[in-house]
């Protein structure tokens, strides 16, 4: 970061073509280019738009976030965002214009000519969890009969337009699709050799009300270039690479704010105002808020115990705390797992003894070294035996739960990321008290 | 899934090529192939191999993850697995390699043709979570002077080795990159102009060294099909959209991994024996122990206190839980702010006010269902008191403590991921009971 370059607001005070142009060769970071579009009001922004003309405004409204994309055309003159949305590819245009608000919306997609209208509209037809969602429904659909050379001046065509696009679809006369075309198959082929040919059968699609994180899957493993999406057997749109980077990435920072206890977000932090965090976050404290006022419970049943040996007061956090960790640590790990799709149900037995089997290896250190510490605070023998058993069972147990519940919750169709950190420490520590008291009984009494 | 259909071993077992195909039309998951390839031994996979020939090996090779592909080819003779490298995306195969035992790469290496072996080496010499180790090394390069239809030709001609390339690279004599050329401009310009005057001259580029995120941070954001990795201003290489899908995602899981407090896996899950597994957690829940053993430190230090009022540890678990649920709330957001390049160091001031302002809106809503928990418990007005001036003021440290942290940690040059829920969490709790006992020693004695 240089600290003495210039900022877009500056340069647009008194706008001369060099600082612009210096200004985007120098911030290439899409976070600091949003936050300097972000900082400029609606006389800036339509200057701007206006200085450096559609093309390079559509191209700088892309390399920044879709929430600041949206802001940013909002605040240019109607006429001038229309413009630019039209150079923006459909699936991202599509993406900006949810973060719109409807009014605005209606009214773009109103002015907008019909040809570019319509497809914006299919997209926004589909819920934003969805494949359909993701889609550019600007592809090439060939009859099966079309002859290679056609093709290919197709392709050049949807060049000239800015659509490239490099592999093609052969489709029946209801739209259903026959297979795909690689632009490599044409060039290779005569040039009067019809597509029906050359064309693979075998073809991966993604229904357009699928999960998106499925459309993720299915083309990060299958094709480099691009996954069909159909509806009932039609295609409608295309899914390209591009777009699987962004889904993937958002699909990660929904999981890694549900597995930090809290409800996701939906805007980028920065945007998030207190009391928008708050919102996102009271609802989960308060659940488990409640659920770990057990342990209170738990607590004033084994009053006497506690009286009567005090020094087991002392083991409380550290117990407790140890069988949210070695729980956290399973359940953070597994829900990934099954969030990339690598573990399922089917897998259950696997997991869970893959676990326990860790699980014994991680009870014994940590016997070994609760032992330590019992007898680096000179509890005596009896607390010190309490101590380590408690440690023990703690860890297989916390193990046991934390293995099956994200299983079970996919099971019961509950997204396994809402078992949080917080949720697996507030269970453990209820039911870990217990164990330590119980066990105490037992040696004590 | 069916539950009827047939295995790949059965298949193999006495093969028939409807039965292979509909394999294959069937399993389309990448983690179900995995699984049933994973299942083949030395000579079914060689079988496999053998009847499916090299390039449908090559797509399912590609088509699963690159820890259980490298097996796989491990396991067939040696040639064949030769011939299938050759066939798979050369980044794809430097992956792949990677996870290969090193003689056997050696071997590998040796016995493929020069031409395909000396990419693939470039490749491998870059570390992996650098732009260099993700990156195809074939692309285009022209000398500035180069007329657009021998560009369109070269195009072609890529097009028919299998690596197609749509985005063309102009350099000067020493390698050194000019400009980039998009084949759409190509095709609408004369075909005798040269490419150096039709090209981008403002590129964004990537050091082959840079971290493999910033790569994909900048390619998300400012390109939708390559991006550019160079090494001294020379061009040695491009990154394509799809890499990036899989950086994203491999980064995601070791972000989650380190959150839920354990070292990253380096394999998949269901790859990892209970072994690795404890030694990747075990170092985080030792350090962890250690740390929250100060926990009984402070409980013994305030042992009087304790046994004169002997309520106050019917609220231990309940107040230092709250202090880690919230902390972990904000770190969890907040690390991922700071992975996807949202939240940097020059934010610090903006995200302290905002956590300061949210954490005053959670720790009344939390005094306030702190009243009624010890109220229920009937614990008396002192208690009471106590317990509801801590959860604010434990709510607030939290706050305040985890929205510094990972910030400060990134200053300092370490990964702010590994401020961990568990971490958090110790942290949080010994100084959380420091300041449940300093106010209990001012209110009630």
């Amino acid at each position: 970061m240089n600290l003495v370059r210039t900022s877009l607001r500056t340069i647009l005070d008194e706008p001369r073509p060099e600082a612009l142009e210096r200004w985007f060769g120098d911030i290439t970071d899409p976070h600091e280019r949003g936050e300097e579009l972000a900082g400029l009001d609606q006389e800036r922004a339509g200057r701007l738009a206006h200085l450096i003309g559609p093309a390079a405004t559509a191209g700088l409204v892309e390399s920044v976030d879709r929430h600041t994309a949206a802001d940013f055309l909002g605040r240019l003159p109607l006429a001038t965002a229309v413009g630019v949305l039209g150079l923006i590819r459909t699936d991202r245009a599509a993406a900006i214009l949810r973060e719109m608000p409807s009014p605005l919306v209606v009214e773009v997609l109103a002015r907008m000519g019909r040809d570019r209208a319509a497809p914006l509209r299919t997209v926004l037809a589909h819920p934003p969890t969805t494949a359909g969602a993701h889609m550019t429904p600007v592809f090439i659909a060939l009859p099966a009969e079309t002859p290679a050379g056609e093709a290919i001046e197709r392709v050049r065509e949807s060049a000239a337009d800015g659509a490239v696009a490099f592999t093609l679809y052969v489709t029946g006369d209801g739209g259903e699709l026959l297979g795909v075309v690689a632009f490599r198959s044409l060039v290779l082929a005569p040039a009067a050799a019809p597509v029906a040919e050359l064309m693979r059968t075998r073809v991966v699609t993604v229904a357009a009300d699928a999960d998106r994180e499925e459309a993720a899957r299915l083309l990060n493993a299958h094709d480099h270039a691009a996954l069909p999406v159909v509806d009932d057997g039609r295609i409608i749109g295309v899914i390209t690479a591009d777009s699987v980077a962004e889904i993937v990435e958002e699909e990660a920072t929904e999981d890694a704010e549900r597995q930090g206890g809290s409800a996701p977000l939906d805007v980028p932090y920065l945007h998030a105002s207190p009391m928008k965090l708050w919102r996102k976050r009271i609802l989960w404290l308060l659940v488990l808020f409640a659920a770990e006022a057990y342990t209170g419970t738990v607590l004033r049943h084994f009053e006497e115990e506690l009286e009567a040996a005090i020094a087991l007061a002392f083991f409380i956090p550290l117990l407790i705390g140890t069988g949210g960790n070695t729980g956290t640590q399973i359940t953070t790990t597994l829900v990934r797992a099954m969030a990339t799709g690598e573990v399922a149900l089917r897998d259950m037995g696997r997991v869970v003894r893959k676990e326990m089997g860790t699980g014994m290896l991680i009870s014994m250190a940590m016997a070994g070294a609760a032992m330590i510490r019992a007898w680096m605070l000179g509890v005596g023998p009896q607390v010190t035996l309490v101590v380590v058993l408690s440690v023990a069972a703690i860890v297989l147990w916390s193990a046991l739960v934390s293995s099956i519940l994200p299983l079970v919750l996919r099971r019961v169709g509950i997204d396994p990321a809402v078992v949080s950190a917080p949720f697996i420490a507030t269970l453990v520590d209820g039911t870990g008290l217990i164990i330590y008291f119980e066990i105490a009984k037992l040696v004590l009494w």
